[in-house]
């Protein structure tokens, strides 16, 4: 044993009970009571919490955009995920044009391994099918990348043709597909009226891809999904009608999974009209209360499957780009290092119970991406990914707290109720008491398995 | 350490993995890989599944029904349990009129405690509400008896009134309210006239009480539970209808849990044109195929919270009082035995994840009903209620092979794929292969805690 | 011919067009252009709409209440309805303690007869149901009473097992079952608490029948019609649930009809908190506005199909018997005056179409309660019930203005576009620019037909 | 007076009363009791039905397809028509590439005006739009064409965008948008593949475009449309999941129609397993018995508003292209003489009233077409398009007594009970017991007037 937390109260998705966790050579050996420590460091959790790590599934590291890169890179980012809690995150890798799938994910990875500070893993985006493409994501599964985005929107967006092929192929290999739900046609025409209007605020950004915009997407990615009997995971859902159409199809029995993200449980459209709101600018935007509304209750009749945070943030200057036309700020938004804490303070200040919040967090992301029980469970024999968090220790997030490079943070001055106060990634200590301790390099590559689904339960 | 369980898989309701387990003092103590035994007794676990005994929350063990009782006894009762993996039972205590909760619980428990094989719990049913007993309802909780029953239909049968001061009372002292649900006027009106036309098969007491006879009431109890806002638990949910009503309240964020039970998951209407037919007579009768697949359905997309049995049989003698006269079976079958066999068989033969079946026999029920995680979890400091399930071991259901007292089973030339092997309850070894090996004596009363609920999550 | 109406714009409920209507014998005889006068009275209709005379299908005339009486009696009701445009009123006759039926209807008809200005018919109310009374129910329709009301609530309240009966019986002889729904035992549970809290005034009479206590009972009333598969016509409509579970049960295709008032679809509970909110007292109350907001998506999506108006005034003094106790406040309101010309002004002010206006308070109750096309229609062989309507005409309602016996209105204050300038009945004209023309005794009750219905069409 | 119909039944959509109906210079000018006849020639009418002339608001007339033309042109087509009551056509103009909306439509219109023998009207199918042609969009309403169509699919189907821009600008000048929808990409991958797995016999071509592919297109439709507020009408919808999508958005409030087609409520897939199913192969082709049914359940709960045609047929050499190759199959079925007949028949039949009938097929489309009251009704000032209708006539539809060019008809061997025995078009006599009466050049272009609608009332 190399590790011996005593005392604290382990919490998984499915209940808590006060129990030690020994660790050895990465993963937990044993949970119980009054564990001999055998010579082990021995940690005191006495009235902390002792949490799986949490995994950020929806993450956009030196993505390159334009001519410029997201601001975090493998190494920023997944530096500020230990600090916030998270010791997995799951990245997009775009697929280029003409591009193999392997090839575009090896790419990838040469960037990650040397810089990743907890262990990761890849989805990768297909922009350009062919039957090539559609052959080769077998291979895909079989390294481990188990998980296809499709983008409904933006120039490299799928067809309606490809992505039902997409669909049909990934239920035959075990894969998971994920969709960004926005109707192009109706956002394009929108956005080029505002600009010959002279409506170039953030305000129209919202107004360009509003509640609709998105919805009628999230629907018709449903009917597709439903009619080859697939499984369909949609990205960053964040408006009522979107989340109506995914209580209905998983109530008729269907694989539907919802993710949202913690902005849009957080802030409504609103914040467009802030000076700095081309800060919150990402896509698809806040959308109004009814929506949040929406959000909040499907988080609690159990419809909303995880939350992950599209973290895909960009510096002042580079969102100054578009002060005076919407159109031309970086779409995206930071929260690597806030997903965690936020969801854990809503528990903790009453909303949901700890439970739900490590269910969203860790033990969902981990099914639905075929790492489970690897991550998301403190049980023996799954990576020694541990949380300690104090629940009386309050906290204000602030651009000065925060362990990301970027020079401010959309959560700047909202206050937490409770705080992690340790994180370990495979038994190795990455975060203490508000400092980065781990080390770049230590995270790893996480080969995810195929996972069969036909219905709604996880 | 008494008892180490290796090599075998842990299966609780959220995951599993392979792990021992070691027991010490009639509790879990430690859950890990390759623990040491210390001297204790092994039990080799390779290729088994290591689950969490199950619980039967609703049973009816030598209850007073006319000139009789209920075929099985605490003893006999239990014992058949143990056989069939549960471990914890809670039976239904019936205030007598004028009678006080505590007395009629006191009562009860007397007859149970040095009969009972495995732990167990009382519900009180209310057939007499008075200004005292709604106050000695806090009582009734205190002492551990956090659930009251109501019923819509029966001579004991409640009013409207009753029940919506009911829900309000036990929403504000944390206790849940059960509810047996049947438009009794409509019923009894049917009742009265197939006798007069001279129909008195058994069909005709399903034709009496069909599917709408259910629905309509399970409607009514979630209107009067949403409009206090108190959580509801729905007993035998038997029709597609109800299954509907229940999604919906769900969906729009009500506490509200349906209990399904076996024989409506496994036979339809159909079994009342047996010449047996009687036999099968229990009220909600099973309904129709569309319920049945409703209620699949409600297992599968998560809306059904627990299955639990019913358990009230009859002898055949019994049962023959109504050969002539539907009106005449005295209502109830059995099932106490067959309820975590036939779940987990299920599981086995792929319709549902094993995980699933141990959330609705074991974790749901336990949380429900204020007792996880001692009861329904493998985990450190639960109780040592463990089922050894070997899923290569067919079995075919028949009476010869029960351990209830009755004279035949309704689940007779049912065939599981997979069978309990073992059962420990608080450590003791009381089930091993075909034979109950333990004493009556053995269970223990369960002090339940009270739960304030909020929304449908569990 | 007697009459001839030139050079209007008629207006039935499926469309409109300019026509002459001449009329003979207290019929209409022709419609058509260019019509030769034939030497009869030519009434010009330039700029005027042709209009049906509107059917209040909702009154309380002359009511037993305690030991008062509603109001208006036959005479000034009927006056106030002919001022008001409507032609023809159904009146209830309440059953007696072991009376018969068709005894009640005579009772009630030897008052009506002589003091009738507009035509009549009564339903009766069965509030003492016996295997007599359920034989006697197809003498009823046979005398022209073809529809029967019960009440969910109230002493002379019945037992669904009453309810269920009624249904089945009216559904064999082609009668239509009215309702009024509210959940009795709720609502006397929470007025007898509030009256022991000391909460007295008026708006504790709106919270001690809240929205839910109305829509439970609407949601069981569409239940047990359903499980009959019998028609049912839901009265005084006042809430948003039971608007959308008539919505839910139209679509699957069932005959269920609601009908709603005037002072639901113009006020909401809020009215309670006036000074004088005991003259809105009714029940069910006025609702809050999320509820008036269904009630008119229910007038334009057509699943309201009848407005009526409860007419059931009481007297400011009579009224006042309640200013310290709400329970003592008789309960009505008026409204069969400003039943019509209300929803002609909304039609007027473009909310809905003239059309529907005169759907709802014409076409709709005369094919509802089977006197269509004899009313509800201009159209040959059509009784000669005419409004000629100025939509240019302004109006102030104002108890001055109005023809009833009351000493207020609750409408006082509120203002039209568009009035009735006159009223034919059966060819008379008893109403002409603000004044009473008519006489009592000219109204004749009218024999009604029973109708079978299968369905939510009309 | 030209024309008086005597002692018959008049039935418009609202009802029904016995009456003559008077005739002058082509008009309805008068509908009254034993109106003097001043020298008009006397049809007697006892025992008939006087209904207003059908709408058939689909025709495909001289459509050119690949090398050919749809069967009939527009004689043989309106002849046919005439034949079977319906009195006004709404043809199809098809815009070409680059060409201009007012250009296409005056080129049919050159083709039709010799030839019609009932009246016509022009909606014109939007392929190819620019700026230009959104400006052109109000030139064409001002002439008297206010409906435009879109295609989800064909070579010339469009795209969501442009789609959206229709609505808005339709939405604008009171125009109407009508879509055939159905999901273009997932169709032609179907296509595709069944050709190349060489299942090539007309059961394909519904496989290839089964309930899925039309209901995602109909649930998009209504999306983009209740973005925009715009009324939208969905021609031949023939699946469940587009009926249920429009009985919500109706019921919502939103102004969305329907309109199905009678080969959809005669027929379903199983025809194309027929030695003869090319015969019935159109787009979209019929389903399976659950759509039939949802499409019944429209028409009797109201949220079917028309029933047309789709009439576009083929001879059986044309139909015999697919014979190896069910992509070959020219597209269509013929029923331009089948529509008004059969839904009288089944109203004849007691499944509707012949009110909803003529609803259905005469006031609504003239509502929605925008040429109401002058089509579709029995009334002063309205076209005198009559059909004297027997209900006692029994008819078997062959191909050997329709009136259509066409060698073949899938209605072959289909009873009706009660047909046409006379059709008037403008008070002409065109159709007498069995024969053709009329003449080409009869039929004029009918102007037609924009309508501003806000909800799903007609």
């Amino acid at each position: 044993m190399d590790l011996l937390i005593k005392n604290g109260t382990v919490v998984n998705s499915n209940g808590r009970y006060k129990a030690d966790v020994a660790v050895k050579s990465g993963k937990v050996v044993a949970v119980g009571i009054g564990l001999d420590p055998q010579g082990a460091e021995i940690v005191d959790a006495t009235d902390l919490l002792v949490l799986p790590g949490g995994l950020d599934v929806h993450t956009h590291l030196e993505l390159p955009v334009g001519d410029t890169l997201s601001a975090d890179d493998y190494m920023t980012g997944t530096r500020a995920a230990a600090c916030g809690g998270v010791t997995m995150v799951i990245d997009f890798v775009m697929q280029g044009n003409g591009q193999g799938l392997l090839e575009a994910v090896k790419g990838r990875d040469k960037l990650a391994a040397p810089k990743a500070c907890v262990d990761y893993g890849f989805h990768v985006a297909i922009t350009d099918l062919t039957d090539d493409i559609l052959d080769e994501m077998e291979s895909a599964v079989n390294m481990g990348v188990t998980s296809f985005k499709v983008f409904m929107t933006y120039a490299f967006g799928i067809t309606d043709g490809v992505f039902y092929k997409v669909l049909r192929r990934s239920k035959d290999i075990g894969a998971l597909v994920m969709v960004h739900a926005e109707n192009h046609d109706v956002l394009e025409i929108r956005k080029a009226e505002f600009i010959a209007q002279g409506k170039t605020s953030a305000w129209y950004h919202y107004l360009s891809r509003p509640e609709f915009v998105e919805s009628e997407a999230d629907i018709r990615a449903i009917e597709l999904a439903k009619s080859v009997g697939a499984p369909l995971y949609i990205v960053h859902l964040g408006c009522e009608d979107g989340m109506k159409a995914v209580e209905k199809a998983r109530t008729e029995g269907y694989p539907i999974f919802a993710e949202t993200c913690p902005h849009y449980l957080n802030f409504t459209c609103e914040v467009y009209k802030r000076p700095d709101g081309r800060n919150f600018v990402c896509s698809p935007p806040m959308k109004g209360q009814a929506s949040q509304d929406a959000l909040w209750l499907g988080i609690e009749n159990g419809n909303i499957a995880t939350v992950a945070t599209d973290h895909c943030p960009f510096q002042t200057t580079e969102k100054d780009w578009g002060k005076d036309d919407f159109t031309k700020i970086p779409n995206g938004c930071m929260g690597i290092e806030n997903l965690y804490p936020y969801l854990l303070s809503e528990a903790n200040k009453g909303r949901i119970s700890f439970e739900r919040a490590v269910e969203l967090c860790c033990a969902n992301p981990a099914k639905l991406f075929g790492c489970a029980p690897q991550k998301g469970y403190i049980a023996p024999g799954s990576d020694a990914d541990i949380v300690l968090y104090d629940p009386s220790k309050d906290f204000t997030i602030s651009q000065k707290n925060m362990h990301s490079t970027i020079d401010y943070t959309i959560w700047e001055g909202v206050q937490l109720k409770g705080y992690p106060v340790r994180t370990y990634s495979k038994g190795a200590l990455v975060y203490k008491d508000g400092e980065f301790v781990g080390k770049p390099g230590h995270g790893e590559f996480v080969k995810r398995n195929p996972v069969k689904r036909s219905g709604p339960a996880l």
